[in-house]
């Protein structure tokens, strides 16, 4: 087997399980050659993905130690999808009347979806969260795409207590956006006392779901480390939490004109905000 | 740049795009390489992953051609994934109950989804397919990964209509899992009459939810190709459709000596039946 093929097998396999050790010996057995070797060709995988700006990869030493994916996605690559999504909002036939916007096709579009995730991986990488949390159902897709660059478990909140969830903890909440009480719902199985979440949603007004996941969360000492959700509106200003980090604004939507504000979260720009 | 670097990030954007056309111009723009050169890039890259089983690259000669990554997993990682699905099924702590098992974990777990996707996609490849169709909430993550791999969007077929989603056609429909007459509800927004779908879904015990499903696309004249569920219960043996792709089949679960029956669609191994 030649370089050239080895360095691209590592790249395969470390960019579709990122954040995931691979021990040197794991690539040693795949490729059926010696520890020196391998490792030169780790260092040209890591060259290579810098080189192109195509990612990180990671190398610990010692045992125990191994290599890994850095989720990663360059400030080119964020600034174009979000300005994609951002065209994508403007379109005027999202406006459904009473304040809504059809928003369904954009959170359940996978390559939306996942590149969002690897911007909320990059912002969160550091946080040694356990898990990323979200809410049913419109979260789930970019959750689980963080969770998946994170190489973390998903925990989906239900809004009705399910059988099929086992022993659950509901409380009750009230939604801006919905203007009702609503109830959200935990399974006692998904998650651990004393541990640490990311929470991650499609669209934030008034912070009342965050909010009421953070208080449920908190029923199982699990601290909030960090919030992320892919639009937040601009209105209201207050929000019922002070920690968030949007991807996009959502500013006036004006349903005689058709016009609809939308614009990129420009911090996440400067990488020494991430 | 040289050749081995070249070759690992054609590899790295084909594998985080499957079943994305791109053009030769794309690659010898990024490189700023001629294009007889950025080919013999592709057929090394193409050749590495044939090697280690990690991956099928198809071209497409002619104007409008191109490269692509062909949804791929190599016999021997479905065989393996579907072991550790079953491995953990087994677990007598998921049992709660009145033929209750808590699945979510492994709903939710990315890696685990991810794969799952990768077999469906292989499965359905060939079926021109316009989308890939769930019902919310825990069929949601295997279908989004399906979806990326098919490079199709994902129509999330909802329990109740929602303002948020515009103009929705609902059905009624009895399901043996709830015992009773349950409710679903598609946006008319999220599908075109006329198209094919792949129902993708975590649990099928007598089929009554993909049997809805299908009754409300043919609604829109919209043609189901294919069905693929992560786990399909043994029992009632009689389902309500016919044509149907499991991952696992669930046996009998002794509540009493906590045992769980499952195990893997062996099928899936047989190349000619992909």
């Amino acid at each position: 087997m030649k370089r050239t093929e080895r360095v691209g097998a590592i790249i395969k396999i470390l960019s579709e399980n990122p954040n995931k050790l691979y021990s040197l010996g794991y690539f040693c057995d795949l490729f059926d050659a010696a520890k020196s070797s391998v490792s030169e060709d780790i260092q040209a995988a890591k060259q290579l993905l810098e080189n192109v700006d195509l990612g990180l990869i990671e190398t610990i030493a010692g045992a125990g130690g191994g290599v890994k994916l850095i989720p990663y996605i360059s400030d080119r690559e964020a600034e174009n999808i979000l300005n994609q999504i951002c065209e994508k909002m403007r379109d005027k036939n999202r406006i459904l009347g009473n304040g809504f916007l059809y928003t369904s096709d954009l959170m359940f579009d996978s390559n939306i979806v996942k590149r969002a995730g690897e911007i909320f991986a990059r912002r969160f990488i550091n946080l040694s969260a356990d898990y990323v949390v979200t809410i049913e159902t419109k979260g789930i897709p970019v959750a689980l795409m963080t969770a998946h660059m994170l190489n973390l478990p998903l925990v989906v909140i239900r809004r009705e207590s399910k059988i099929s969830e086992g022993s659950t903890v509901s409380i009750n909440y009230f939604s801006g956006s919905a203007e009702r009480i609503q109830k959200m719902s935990i399974s006692k199985r998904a998650v651990t006392p004393g541990s640490k979440a990311i929470i991650i949603d499609d669209f934030m007004r008034g912070g009342g779901s965050v909010k009421g996941i953070s208080e449920m969360l908190a029923e199982f000492d699990i601290e909030v480390v960090g919030t992320g959700v892919v639009i937040s509106s601009m209105e209201p200003e207050k929000k019922k939490i002070l920690d968030y980090f949007p991807l996009i604004y959502l500013g006036t939507v004006n349903e005689n004109e058709k016009t609809i504000e939308v614009f990129p979260n420009n911090l996440i720009f400067y990488k020494k905000n991430l």
